[in-house]
């Protein structure tokens, strides 16, 4: 059997009971931080589960993973990993590759950035498609995050912007790089989607020391939102009570860097 | 200190590390059976902790949680919901109130339905709004769902039909039951959205005993997916993984009832 078990949100106190139970009758354990950011200490949940943890790389999991991870069909092997499983399209990889040995295989569940954006009040029904804003490169500037937002706006549904990260040189973009990145493309297109005076919301470290705040692009820009990983979130039309839940966590003057 | 700590997807196994050790610090706990199905046993949870646990009804929270649950800011107290928080819009509200009173609040985040999708294959990042397909009145038949279906297959979306519920006479809508409304509202309005030969996956009790099924509608409907929950997904463009994983659950004729 393969597991692949989620770790949640932030740290090593993120994953379930059921995960942990898990973990402590596997035969092997393996872990990838490379999918999402993992804030906490790998070396406490060892200490929790009583079993040695390898850290695997993007090789061992996307180049022949049944030879790496899961060769043995006769033992249980657990792969943890940031997050909510299956979110990233390494992890359906993962899973086809080992139906096609015969391996039977189960995932356990965390919590994901998906559900956490409605702790900003903004409701998670109302989101529509996703996106991820991409460092731009010398001669490329991809411009499909302005097109999704602006598509989602058009019906009045909130957007979640993920943000790019460099794993081989850890930069993990910023809420500052990442409305940079956007305003340069409302320069090139002028559609008036993602502009100085759009409202929009910042989260970073949710489920940990996580900050929170809301207000204009302009603003939120010179905000301190500290270490990753960040995300953006521009809402679309907004009920009464998100309106109320977004101002407990309006920039004031003194969020100022 | 509030704290309203997730539950998960399924069962009493499903709440973190983090939201068990708070459990363990807390003066009071309350939990929520309401917003949510949970499939647990809540005996189990009050054993892990060591303390009694209060279940509370629509009343308690909705009117006056600010007098029913937390009243005194010098105790923690904890509430339990399923799934994730915040994902019901009461736990707006009841952390509005509990912020007029001057309370602090903390959420545990834990795994839900909008992440959980992705184990059926289909991209979290490229669904599209959410809708609940309700039970139809003797003289009302809102369809608002077919509507954010259609907007969501123009953009190539995929679609989570979330089933209501009548918690009053624990009514569960079944997949069945969601289909044949669905194509009901195709009979109304006749914009070819939800036919009997369109491509959907059936879940039930994720993270659970569950049971994942893609299929025509005409071929899904005929499926028995026992207990609740029991969601419905409209998948729109597939990239070919996403196809591939979904033909790890198509459905058989040995399927059928």
């Amino acid at each position: 059997m393969l597991y692949l078990i989620g770790m949640g949100l932030y740290d090593e106190r993120d994953i379930s009971l059921k995960g942990l139970d898990i973990l402590k009758d596997s035969d092997r354990i393996y872990a990838e931080f490379y999918t999402n950011i993992f804030r906490g200490d790998i070396h406490k949940l060892k200490i929790a589960v009583g079993k040695e943890i390898t850290v695997v790389g993007r090789e061992d999991i996307e180049e022949k993973p049944g030879e790496n991870i899961f060769r043995d069909p006769k033992i249980d092997v657990a792969l943890l990993v940031p997050g909510d499983p299956m979110v990233a399209t390494t992890h359906s990889n993962i899973i086809l590759e080992a139906h096609k040995l015969g391996i039977k295989t189960r995932i356990i569940h965390a919590s994901s950035i998906y559900s956490a954006v409605s702790e900003t009040g903004l409701q998670t029904y109302k989101f529509g498609k996703t996106t991820t804003i991409p460092f731009p490169q010398k001669n490329y500037f991809p411009t499909s995050p302005y097109h999704v937002l602006r598509d989602n706006l058009r019906t009045g549904l909130h957007t979640l912007l993920l943000l790019d990260v460099r794993a081989e040189d850890k930069h993990y973009m910023s809420i500052g790089e990442a409305a940079d990145i956007m305003l340069r493309m409302e320069e090139e297109i002028k559609d008036s989607v993602f502009k100085g005076d759009t409202f929009c919301v910042g989260v970073a470290r949710l489920g940990g020391d996580q900050v929170i705040k809301a207000g204009d692009v302009d603003e939120i820009k010179c905000c301190d939102f500290g270490k990753p990983p960040h995300a953006l979130i521009v809402p679309g039309r907004l009920h009464f009570m998100e309106k109320e839940m977004l101002e407990l966590y309006r920039v004031d003057v003194i969020d100022h860097v």
